[in-house]
């Protein structure tokens, strides 16, 4: 087993990967930025290591200045924890050049899953679903004809060079694809200058349901259930829950084998997610795959009943895994908390917390890095607590979250706390019926009192 | 279900009640002495009534102030928590002369197990295995050598009129007896002015070791697993584990049997608890019951994964049971943080706690009223926050609590944070060897640095 572990992020993942680090009694190096000294992650590791000023590119992704910490503390592994250098593939390589163990994946398959086309084709090649559609620009209408038949209508036209839904047409039946194909094209023409398009399964009511994998070295790997990320804003999660409300039984199971497929198919080692879009009509297709620990993991925790950053270092030290599927027995709530202002647009709210109080109790899970007295730094991501709410029902859970909305006091910032209240008490949501669209629809109600 | 719930406790339990209300959709009223004013269960409760001055007897014991508080505010159910008022047969005579619902037991009920010879014939009489010993005052060394053989060697003499060890002798074989009964009967005579003796079996290594029951009004019972409770310090639990490391599947079997004829036996309504003393060759004894919530309900939450307040409010609503037992699939240990000096005798230390900063994370539970700038006024008891870990063995949740024991900030007062450390790193508790004796020979070494 691994002795000291160098933890290359900040904020609550940092500080939830010396949590465990410190139960399975490895012992743990910080590392920080100048505007991070007064972090919990660095007051609770073993050691600290100053990386540089408070821009990202000169400290958490300054990878010279991170081997050169694990050398100086003599890690033998780092943990990436998610974003800054998580998914980089050099990085990845020099950890391993260097003889320090990357609780992550392979330099060869971050490439091989990161690029989007590149993990496509090969998700294709492993027989998991991917969303049909042309294999690149479309030449002319007569195959623009061809596609669309092949693929199925509703279909999408999508301007290459597209952006902001200019040069974008979802066309609903065959008769209606010659002028569609001719208005996207001078649409994206105008636009962009380039009139080439390319044709796209039109998903109907699509939902973010990803699927938790764990490989091994042996080549096993199994599925720990789905995860349901359809409330996003501006691609950005909000909120999570497992069970999805739109999973059934029989969607668990193929959407589970084709992960597990996926996983053993390109050999994965450790822990990763395989997101996919779920059509109304339950069709799921392949969307991106990533290769690290997510935001969103403690849900999977609360219903599996074990460590999954634990099992990262299981696995990274080559220890196998049991290989059992899990289908979830409790449910678990995921809230963001970030510092952001929900009635100004979600602006980010840095500065100092005077006060904090932490909801507490039966089916509460509070994961965060900061405390009463904290300045959040304005340098980095917004995000400053995980509240996490487990219970027999999914009603339970809501009820928990509202509850425990309500104790949660944090003063000196704004905050997304006002937001998820109101998202508690949403009628869609409520029911579980919501997709990635739920956010262009909601509408926040100004608190009176705030 | 109940509309409204006043509950008549204060501090830790006060709130937890209140949780599982607001969670339930019934509305909450609070009481509160002048001393807990500032308190969170006054904060967090629908509605709040001061009921007196800080002495208890003019305060949370004080039944007609109680009562008028739950008339005035219209309650229909009173819960009373623990402690105070949860085992008082008129308080709960009187709710129900009231026509509200008293979340506990019956008058009857109270009666019949609160006084240990009742319950102890009850539960005789229900087939429970009680201590063996003579029935009352032994007359003559006849009949004391009788007693001494159908109970069966070692047996413990003691003094009717006793305390203090004085008059307590232990005999292991027979050809001791007649020196024993002299001794302590002069001893007791000397001491006592009284040299009545009384015998009982001598329970060998005894681990206090609890069966959690719920009953409801169709007459059925089901036992939640165990929880042990044997490392103690003057009769006051200091932590407790589920599973308890003394335990056996064959052992459970039974205690769980002997816990659900019991409960069946006295039609017994609401959650209670079963406490019995196993001794070294896993025999077991009833010891007496606990016909309320207790302080320690959180473990075995953790370990069945419901909400035992819950289920307390659904019998006293009429909701019958599921009848299902319970094998812990999980370990779960609690400690408990008490506002006293460990390094002084455990000597209260009341006041203002100046920095709070509370664990956090997987696994962790933590149920407290206190927070950053409370006083922690010296009326009542010094409990001040149950901390509890959870995970898949024993070994990690005794980790797990390592780590947030280390984590757990609590400045202004003096804590049992300390002791706790220490008993985590005992070789006789990691050992899982240990006895209700274990505190007697415990010695906390003073900490430099605190």
């Amino acid at each position: 087993m691994f002795k000291k572990i160098l933890i290359a992020n900040r904020g609550e993942i940092a500080l939830r990967v010396i949590r465990t680090c410190k139960e399975m009694g490895i012992k743990t190096v910080a590392v920080y930025s100048t505007a991070d000294a007064d972090s919990l992650h660095v007051k609770f590791a073993d050691e600290a290591v100053c990386i540089g000023p408070p821009a990202s590119s000169e400290s958490y992704l300054k990878i010279s200045n991170i081997i050169a910490a694990a050398e100086i503390t003599n890690a033998d592994a780092i943990h990436p924890g998610y974003g800054f250098l998580s998914e980089n593939a050099k990085f990845s390589k020099i950890c391993e050049e260097h003889g320090i163990k990357f609780i992550g994946a392979s330099e060869e398959m971050i490439n091989r899953m990161g690029d989007k086309s590149n993990a496509k084709a090969t998700m294709k090649a492993a027989g998991v679903p991917c969303v049909p559609g042309s294999d690149g620009i479309i030449e002319s209408f007569e195959d623009c004809k061809k596609v669309a038949k092949t693929t199925g209508y509703p279909v999408m036209l999508k301007a290459s060079a597209g952006g902001g839904g200019k040069g974008m047409r979802a066309v609903w039946k065959a008769e209606d694809l010659q002028s569609a194909w001719e208005s996207a094209r001078s649409e994206a023409k105008a636009a962009f200058g380039n009139d080439d398009m390319y044709m796209e399964k039109l998903i109907e009511e699509p939902r973010h349901i990803e699927i938790q994998i764990v490989g091994d070295s042996t080549g096993k790997a199994c599925h720990l259930s789905e995860r349901d990320c359809s409330i996003q804003r501006r691609h950005q999660k909000l909120t999570e829950e497992v069970p999805s409300p739109f999973m059934t039984d029989k969607l668990r199971k193929k959407m589970g084998e084709a992960a597990v497929k996926a996983a053993e198919y390109i050999k994965y080692e450790g822990a990763g997610t395989i997101e996919f879009l779920v059509d109304k009509h339950r069709n799921f297709y392949f969307m991106e795959m990533n290769t690290r620990i997510q935001v969103e993991h403690p849900i999977t925790e609360q219903v599996i009943d074990f460590d999954l950053v634990r099992e990262q270092i299981l696995v990274a030290a080559g220890v196998p895994i049991s290989g059992k599927n899990y289908t979830p027995k409790l449910h678990s709530i995921e809230c963001r908390i970030n510092a952001e202002d929900p009635f100004n647009d979600f602006r980010p709210s840095p500065g100092k917390i005077t006060t904090l109080h932490a909801p507490g109790g039966h089916g509460i899970r509070l994961d965060t890095h900061v405390y009463a007295g904290y300045s959040i730094p304005p340098n980095y991501d917004s995000m400053i607590a995980k509240l996490i709410t487990t219970a027999q029902t999914r009603e339970e859970a809501i009820n928990k979250m509202k509850r425990a909305l309500d104790e949660f006091v944090i003063e000196g910032i704004k905050t997304t706390i006002p937001f998820h209240r109101q998202l508690m008490e949403n009628p869609d949501y409520l029911a579980g019926n919501y997709t990635t669209k739920f956010m262009e629809d909601f509408e926040l109600t100004k608190e009176t009192e705030e």
